[in-house]
């Protein structure tokens, strides 16, 4: 009835006390096992190829935020991802911070000051800003409870549009007609079949000109040659993302060196060890309980 | 009975609309001055050098959210400020985004990205960081209550330690205790006589190793010297300064190529043309009223 943990000696230390304290068997790395049967439950970024040297194995846990990494599940096998307030509430402040950097002209602000230039540009109200958002899950709630009390005018955009975060709410159908109102367009989607490549030059072309893009979703998202583009336009005034394909991004791209582009290293979030671990330990205990799994995703759907 | 507005056309062609349509007697410039008697109230960023030609003059307003520019008002006459809900959720708006900023470690990242380098530090909490705003008027208020709400732990520090913002308050004798607990120090104070230098050697001593400072009050307030010498001992880990002493800070000045500091040129707000006369007007109407004066300024205290 054993988790079997697969990461990093630094991660390990942290899982085996909380698991200890809890009184839980927990084993770290693969090596350790000494009967596969008895693994019902994986955690790991990305499981080793051959899943089914456990043939019980029950349940896998992503120890991140998002499951794009992972493979297809064997049949019958649940997937989990992790679920934790401190990354949401991270994410949330690099998104509220991100938003009012554009609004605000920090590129433009930080540019000249590599020139010593001492310039004023108009400052725009928070209340005249119309901020659209993109995946209205746990994250894009919390933000856009932020930046409604910021003042900014903000809608949000989901598959199913259902009411979410208080704000106006936009269906899978309704897409231009969100687009054309989001003049900081923010992106916290899962990386599926759907979302991949969604940030393109057709997308761009919908929004008003101008407009900014934040992006913290996943780097295969955005297609950068569009980016530029729309930069290159006017269609995109500026955009900060804190995710990239590849990741690292490489040292001479040109989006490093693009001063209408701020990057920062996929650090919106890191998982807090211990609330990583607490999350594992809520759903091995739901899941020997036969109780609904924490943060379990429709294979399906992708997320 | 008249207010006379010394100030630029754009501004003026916006007052005159908002005082024509209240129905209230406005002239623009001095030179427009037919009979000097007939002058009671003065709106402009600083007063002609002799006040005295105005000998009905009874209140002066600045066209700004401060006061300091002004020289000291000929006995009887009453100072006013500019009280705009726009200038204050501008400067709350700049507040949250440079407090992220820095304890995101954007400084950091910023320098990183000139050299295309990808690397992660780790990720702070909003809850575990402690943030101490200096001046808890109607901004600090403000700021405190975003700050708040993102999980960070505010407390505020004014002359009288007054309950403010909901948060714990610190008196003027507790300056030391309040600076100890501020990882983040942010400076939302008027510029008076008690408060210019004020951010020096000997106030950046008591703040917790690898503190920030955001300073949004004015440019005399702050030391420059001596916060060179905090970032270069390590006290100080960065700054984010809207104001500065002069302004425009010159182009060949350390502070531009500093990676640690990252500087905006006063923009943290502007008035809004419309908001200003807006508020001229209720403080004309006031003081013929009887009424008490919106912005009056304790012209002793200096604020
Ligand atoms: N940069 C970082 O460090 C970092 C950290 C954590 C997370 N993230 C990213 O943030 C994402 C969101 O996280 P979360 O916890 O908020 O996720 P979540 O709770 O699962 O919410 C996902 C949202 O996206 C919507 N969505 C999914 N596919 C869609 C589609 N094809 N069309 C329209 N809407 C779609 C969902 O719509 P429905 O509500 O209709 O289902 C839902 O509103 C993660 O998947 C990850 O990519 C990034
Ligand atoms: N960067 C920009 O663009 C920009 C724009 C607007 C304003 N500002 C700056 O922001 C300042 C604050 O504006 P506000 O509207 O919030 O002012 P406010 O409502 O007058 O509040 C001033 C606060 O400072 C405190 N204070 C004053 N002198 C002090 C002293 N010697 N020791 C301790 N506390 C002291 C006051 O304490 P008490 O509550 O005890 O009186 C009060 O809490 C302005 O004066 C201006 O310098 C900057």
């Amino acid at each position: 009835m054993a988790l079997l943990l697969q990461t990093f000696p630094e991660r390990a230390a942290i899982w085996s006390r909380v698991f200890s304290e809890a009184g839980e068997p927990l084993v770290c790395g693969a090596d350790q096992v000494s009967d596969p049967a008895a693994v019902r439950y994986l955690a790991c970024w990305v499981p080793p190829p051959d899943l089914t040297i456990y043939p019980n194995l029950e349940v896998v846990i992503s120890v991140g935020a998002g499951v794009d990494q992972m493979p297809k599940m064997p049949e019958g096998v649940r997937l989990c991802r992790t679920l934790a307030p401190g990354i949401e509430e991270m994410v949330r402040d690099w998104v509220v911070m991100a938003t009012l950097m554009l609004y605000r002209a920090m590129p433009v602000y930080l540019e000249q000051a590599t020139r010593g230039q001492w310039q004023t540009h108009g400052v725009p109200l928070a209340r005249n800003g119309r901020v659209g958002i993109m995946g209205m899950g746990r994250i894009g709630q919390l933000a856009a409870e932020t930046l409604t009390g910021l003042g900014f005018q903000v809608s949000g955009w989901s598959r199913s549009g259902a009411p979410a975060g208080g704000v106006e709410m936009f269906s899978a159908e309704e897409l231009d007609r969100f687009l054309g109102q989001s003049d900081v367009l923010i992106c916290l989607l899962p990386l599926t079949g759907e979302t991949r490549g969604m940030l393109n030059a057709n997308l761009f072309a919908k929004l008003p000109e101008g407009a900014h893009l934040v992006h913290a979703g996943r780097g295969a998202q955005l297609h950068m040659p569009a980016l530029r583009a729309a930069l290159d336009t006017g269609r995109l005034a500026s955009a900060m993302l804190d995710v990239t394909e590849p990741e690292p991004l490489p040292q001479d791209h040109w989006a490093w060196a693009d001063p209408r582009v701020i990057i920062t290293p996929h650090v919106a979030a890191n998982t807090d060890h211990r609330e990583g671990a607490e999350h594992a330990l809520r759903v091995v205990r739901a899941a020997r309980a036969g109780q609904p799994l924490p943060g379990l995703v429709d294979q399906a759907r992708g997320y």
